[in-house]
């Protein structure tokens, strides 16, 4: 059967040799049954419109879900599963298919029993409730989300076969809330006098607490109580009903199930700053207050969960860019790992601390290929390659690993995660 | 127990008289037990994360769901639900909550059955598979669907009480997917000849087929063959695997299970564009090819479904504003049946042909109000009241009413649909 696939005028005229469907043409002899005869979903009637009051995936899709690593944590209530970036399009990340990171399981906590309590250096100790929080102006702000330590198993070498499990720990979606400056004016920040060189701390409900110290420039800069994302509210796994947003950095930040918010002279350095989620380097000594998520990129198809299922001809390379320090300028794409690239055509202009989607609409003649992206964002800053980051960084981190990933596609087009040196 | 709600410096400095919550303060007599007990979430486990791969909304939050008007159609199956907007924020919509309208029910087909037959004046009629889909240069792009009999039943008067029912046929996703021009394209549109004048009739693969036609410079304009919403598939109900997104036009044409593109020299006249979908006047003529969702904003709250449940003091007023003409670029509300007009705070800049969010920041003492918003969009065209609408359209029709909205807030908070002469 003859291909069907030409791109013509995409690819500068003409069919693409070796462009090959299964899909037979009007003009080919073999009819397609799925063409020729009826069908029965055309000559049945479907489900009614209330058959499903909240709409789910189809079970065709059932496989596009959350998961997580048997082996990297021994209990699932401190752990963590990852999105699945390998099969989402687009920049939006469905809260259905958002990555939860918890460090002691996700908490029931009803809107009627939610309280905030701001107090430490401020004029007046106050606690909102959920009725409050909505009497204040909102914003909506679309941001990243992402973990610390997303592909923190990679330092090492190429472990996890996914880019579900090596970038999933990252999500997109657009916040509605208050900002945190309006509820600390609200309390009073006269006892804080200057605020340089001031800070927080913030504490989630659940039993970890999850408490995180933040300079106060930052809380009062764009950091949002945040009660819906992507226009309904929180899933009970991402902090419902109140969680923080703070846009570019690190996601431990994000308290989940908000409950305090305290303004101190000094920072806490708790469990969760110290021990956890700083940096340790290769003389042993270990950088702290690491918060900012660096320029990022990665190839989402092809990638080992999405291999190339069809023959050469054109192919569609997608992924997704991001940075904490702004919008992402440019993605540029290589097959050969790293030795020549191309400039990736995103799919719309970089969005401050947002997800970018970038394509690289192209023609695979079958060859392998070690597939790249690398980011370049708005402050000039170039993702960096593994070599360059273990150079600076040693092998001893778990965390802030925004390497270039690199894919093997082979000439069947599976796609395995490898180093290249 | 005193007020800890008074948005100073957002109301312009001082306390607001008469803001009152429920909820004490740290000065107060009488101690929260929510702050000062431990409780149960705060000294137990929560789920861990393997409890729910795909993320569900809260228990707490069932009540937010599309939900069907019993009276309005004698099945379901032939009908439509509504999105639950007057509990949403943002713009985006999630698929769950995203209104359903269909003529012969959602049916189910696999990716690996889904054909898209393009024939009639091309140069070879083609079939495209899903596979195929995939290869091609794909765009993101969020939008509006509206059915074009939303707000339908509101012609001859206030019917239905709740934004959900008056409104809630819209939704808002980002979608990705291929240029139908570059399918066209690929089937080669020479025999075309000129494109004016001529058009395309699109045809989906349920047993209604929902066959529409449409001129074919829209269809090289901006119509998407999407196969993705808000980044994952779409959901069965919005037409797994692959629908049309026609921005800015009437949802009628936005075909699901999308089967057949067909170029023709002249329309169908099928029955979705004669007998129904058309605009029937005072006169009994009717208006054909109203394809365009002209400009049109509603208040989600307060709405009869989201009454003001709290005492005088600070008010956020919220709603949605959108236009198939292009960007909303202010919207206008009043409080007292369109007599005075304020300019409330748009969420973010307009977005082409997708949905906006509105604020108005406000302050209520309690007082009856007869709430409206007003929406204008970037070709100056200003909403219309519903004396305006009908003095042109008479009370015959069913669709494209885009009038003003009016909201009767009582003195208690509760909220009814209501009309002002």
């Amino acid at each position: 059967m003859t291909a069907r696939i030409s791109r013509r005028g995409l690819l500068g005229g003409g069919l693409v040799a070796g462009a090959v469907t299964a899909i037979p043409t009007m003009a080919d002899a073999a009819p397609d049954p799925l063409i020729t005869r009826l069908q029965d979903w055309a000559s049945t009637l479907g489900d009614g419109v209330d058959a499903v009051p909240y709409g789910m995936p189809t079970e065709h899709e059932k496989h596009v879900v959350r998961r997580n690593v048997g082996w990297l944590t021994a209990d699932t209530v401190s752990s963590v599963n990852f999105t699945p970036i390998h099969a989402l399009d687009g920049t939006i990340t469905p809260q259905g298919c958002a990555f939860e990171r918890h460090h002691s399981g996700a908490i029931d906590v009803r809107k009627q029993d939610w309280r905030l309590l701001i107090n430490g250096m401020v004029d007046t100790p106050t606690v909102f409730t959920y009725a409050d929080l909505e009497r204040f102006p909102r914003v909506n702000r679309v941001c990243f989300c992402e973990c610390a330590a997303n592909t923190g198993m990679e330092w090492a070498g190429a472990q996890l076969n996914g880019v579900q499990f090596t970038h999933g720990m990252i999500h997109n979606m657009e916040y509605s809330g208050v900002p945190l400056r309006t509820l600390l004016e609200e309390a009073g920040l006269g006892a804080a006098g200057v605020v340089a060189g001031k800070w927080i701390y913030v504490e989630g409900a659940d039993s970890s607490s999850n408490g995180r110290s933040l300079p106060l420039e930052k809380a009062l800069d764009d950091v949002l109580v945040v009660f819906k994302a992507n226009g309904e509210a929180l899933r009970k796994e991402h902090g419902y009903p109140v969680r923080l947003v703070v846009p570019g950095w690190e996601g431990n930040l994000w308290v989940k199930w908000l409950r305090r918010v305290e303004v101190l002279e000094v920072p806490v350095e708790s469990r969760e700053e110290t021990s956890k989620y700083t940096d340790t380097l290769a003389d042993g000594t270990s950088r702290k207050w690491t918060w900012v998520m660096d320029a990022k990129s990665v190839i989402t198809s092809p990638s080992p969960q999405s291999p190339i299922a069809h023959g050469p001809g054109p192919l569609v390379i997608s992924g997704l860019a991001w940075s904490g320090h702004g919008r992402i300028m440019r993605v540029d794409v290589s097959r050969d790992g790293g030795m020549n690239w191309e400039t990736a055509r995103l799919a719309g202009p970089g969005q401050d601390r947002a997800l970018t989607r970038f394509y690289l609409d192209t023609k695979w003649n079958g060859e392998e290929m070690l597939l790249q992206s690398r980011a370049i964002d708005e402050t000039g800053y170039v993702q960096p390659t593994k070599r360059q980051l273990r150079e600076v960084r040693g092998l001893n981190s778990i965390y802030h690993n925004n390497c270039i990933q690199t894919w093997h596609v082979k000439a069947d087009g599976v796609t395995e995660n490898v180093e290249v040196s």
